[in-house]
């Protein structure tokens, strides 16, 4: 998507040849910086850092960290050295090692001499995938956003509430709930976003607000407490959120918040939909109950990062020193509360039998 | 209640007879401080910076302020300039105008040389009746965190979840939503309390928190969003929130937030009560539809203040430059969520008939 009104991917090979960029995302929204990638090492770095995060982002990052890696030493040991140090950054990361398993499965047949290339081909392969999931997954959902502006005053904007940041900085363009967003904006069918910021990680006002404007999409950002209120108001005409696993049967774990906005949602009467690519289904996980949830250190409740008026970035604590919290990072909202899924091959019930009406290839393994 | 030990009020008078003391309530949590008021203009002064809020403490300081003046002119040109000198610093609180009212109806009929003096008794008994409304909340709500903790192994805490701080910080002493905890907790009942931080203003983070932690009460500070999953896995025994203002039919404006944890407590059968004292019932407002709900600041949402490192206290921009928010403070709380009301009268369902059974007075007048 946009950023100064260039078009950027999250990740691009370098012109020389032998090299990566990424947008370190560190730094936003306060600073665009991009990062050059020479070694599997500093891609190593920049996946543990968060310089790029995002499942898929950080499966591209470290597909092209291995491209890398094979320049310099493309023998069997430094395949495999490479793989094991990329794969360590994240170890919950299934993408990451999704894709450092797809690079080895290309490239360990082949001769030394032929890895490297043939490793950058094929990282550029994961990026582009990746990204025809995610236009796809936007094609499906521009229809359902277009079927709410054909009812709405001409000109009146549709409303889209997203938690989070399932946006293109996740993933390398596009993003997942984003991607409808963008589609529709580009369609020049009127869009307006309500951005949680998304304690305590901040990512909706630090990532997706940031992105949003880069992009020029009318966007307003909101504390994590205000969208009930709104809905309560008729100013939300659907939500849109990202997800981290659906289980089988269409409970989705995603960033702590999301079901009470699911819940607010459904008592409003306002659509709730969860865009995702068909790598986020785990087949084998029945309900979300059996979905572990990861706690997180309390210091991220405990303090928050910004910029200072002298343009510095600090973090400040905001409650008294000492104090206990708690920080749960995600939550699972059942699939009564959702509308429906958005994926790269249409919407489909949030339920066991529309997964599988999508999926159809998956009715033997299914759980 | 306790802060290193030692009780304290939010407000209290000096020993000279000629002074209030207040705690500085804008330096919490890095730093307690009190500050001691001399003039009707001091006092003015603490209202509208807010080192005292919360509608009770604010009337509180009120009265003070008045006595202040009256010290130094009792005449009634110079009741008069102090009425309208504290009444202007916060024009949308109810309360504030309510004890204004109280002390001049009280002073105007006595000679000038009499006001002062009656003046300090009747700011002195209005913030004794503050305390009195309070407790008796506190002795009511006890009930049903005993009942609770009856219903647990033995030992086991009665976890509480609350939002914003409805403490004694907001009040003279006690609190409303607090006192209930603070009642059960110096009972012996173990208690735990979830604290939600609050944003945009963090009253959680801020006060709930401290206040809870100065008194010895075990809590935990959480993330607005994380209450619906801490419901969801059986940890918050009930929810007990305050109230800016409750309309006949039970509907209840807190803030903003409070409807997604009544939402999220209703759909896991979690106990979700509003503590109020008999002031914060609008009986001219049917609904709460009809309350209008105030649109604060951007610069609430897009900043957070906080401690940094070296102890200063400074606020962080958290989106990036120039990015749109909008904050509406409060919510509505649809009755049919709210389990019951906890009064200085007792517990009643949250429906014009239970308001009704606790103020039957009010039968005639009710909207």
């Amino acid at each position: 998507m946009k950023i100064n009104g260039k078009a950027y991917r999250t990740i691009w090979p370098g012109e020389d040849g032998a090299s990566v960029v990424i947008i370190d995302q560190t730094k936003l929204p306060h600073r665009f910086e991009t990062v050059t990638l020479r070694t599997a090492e500093e891609a190593a770095h920049a996946i543990l850092t968060m310089q790029v995060r995002g499942a898929p982002l950080i499966g591209a990052t470290a597909a092209y960290g291995l491209a890398l890696a094979l320049l310099r030493d493309a023998s069997d040991a430094g395949l495999a050295g490479a793989v094991a140090l990329l794969a360590k950054q994240r170890p919950t990361a299934v993408n990451l090692r999704w894709a450092l398993e797809e690079m080895r499965r290309t490239v360990a047949p082949m001769a030394p001499e032929a890895r490297a290339a043939a490793a950058f081909a094929k990282a550029q392969a994961i990026a582009d995938e990746d990204v025809e999931t995610c236009r796809r997954i936007g094609v499906h959902g521009l229809a359902l956003i277009r079927a709410i502006a054909e009812m709405k005053p001409a000109g009146a904007p549709v409303n889209v509430l997203t938690h989070c940041n399932a946006g293109w900085l996740a993933c390398v363009d596009w993003g997942t709930a984003t991607s409808p967003i963008y589609q529709a904006h580009d369609a020049g069918i009127p869009v307006h976003v309500w951005v949680d910021e998304t304690r305590p990680r901040n990512q909706g006002a630090a990532l997706t607000a940031f992105e949003l404007a880069s992009h020029g999409v009318p966007h307003t950002l909101i504390v994590d407490n205000a969208g009930g209120h709104l809905m309560q108001h008729g100013q939300v005409d659907l939500c849109i959120v990202g997800t981290d696993r659906v289980a089988a049967n269409g409970d989705v774990a995603n960033k702590i918040g999301t079901y009470l906005k699911a819940l607010a949602a459904h008592d409003n009467g306002v659509p709730f939909y969860v865009a995702l690519p068909y790598s986020t289904i785990d087949w084998t996980i029945a309900s979300g109950h059996d979905i572990p949830i990861e706690e997180r250190s309390a210091d991220e409740v405990l303090s928050m990062h910004g910029q200072l008026t002298d343009g510095s970035v600090a973090s400040v604590a905001i409650a008294a020193a000492g104090s206990p919290a708690a920080n749960p990072a995600f939550d699972v909202t059942p699939a009564r509360l959702v509308t429906g899924f958005i994926t790269e091959r249409g919407v489909a019930p949030a339920d066991r039998s529309g997964l599988l009406a999508l999926y159809p290839e998956r009715r033997e393994s299914a759980a």
